[in-house]
């Protein structure tokens, strides 16, 4: 799937890797939309109010980056876009995302979206723990570099 | 701590409204670097080699948005920076980026740096499952809108 190297920020480092792929607003939201259902063009462009030469960009790199896959739809008249499985393996990134801003972008009585699993009921919020049940946090966690 | 309206892209979808926030790769990068000790402008600077002007805006941006606090380091002689509590709710966010780097940005025998915790052990996946030990995916849940 990866293509040689595309001059990584931080060859290292598995986040920096990340967000060279898709570390870019409307690449997150492309995602996001997909893995609500979204397929054409006019439906990206739609949901996201994203400019049309901005929308064709981040499609086409996330083609190139292997999370998005172009095929013909059904009807045989368009183009529609679906995830690939390393695209559809970024739904904890977009949970996360999802469950930082339920928290901290909106104020306590203020309304927002919400995910909900398949009896309608809204996902739990993801709690991280350690192999012995302790906390996972930046506090309890570091980086080893490999050199 | 929220700012009034700023402009949201999409103000009813709690993952735009993160990523109007934090989602660009370097406000994140420099979260990350934060949450691995990162204080001083040197030292961000140093561990991402972003250029300075830029660095300057995203700390000005996330300090603003209330991610980071900028304090008097100990020795009285430079600012430095440390992530307030909801900066370091981010973690789940990063760890996640982090996962799906290290499986779908690398070469199965390429070497990159890893998450350990206190005892040196390296961090689990994180397995999202819903109430009833359900895998949690984009096919099992839905946004649901609040109009």
């Amino acid at each position: 799937m990866l293509a040689p190297d595309p001059g990584w920020t931080d060859a290292d480092c598995p986040v920096a890797r990340t967000l060279d792929l898709v570390g870019d607003r409307w690449s997150l939201l492309v995602v996001r939309d997909a893995m609500d259902g979204a397929r054409s063009f006019t439906e990206f462009q739609r949901r996201t109010g994203i400019a049309r030469n901005i929308l064709s960009d981040r499609l086409r790199k996330l083609i190139a980056h292997g999370l998005l896959a172009q095929r013909t739809a059904a009807s045989g008249r368009r183009q529609e876009y679906v995830l690939t499985d390393a695209g559809r393996a970024l739904f904890p990134v977009i949970l996360t995302l999802r469950q930082w801003g339920e928290r901290h972008a909106f104020a306590p009585d203020e309304p927002h979206s919400t995910l909900v699993d398949e009896h309608g009921v809204p996902v739990p919020e993801v709690v991280l723990t350690g192999r012995n049940g302790a906390p996972l946090d930046s506090d309890t966690t570091q980086v080893r570099k490999t050199r």
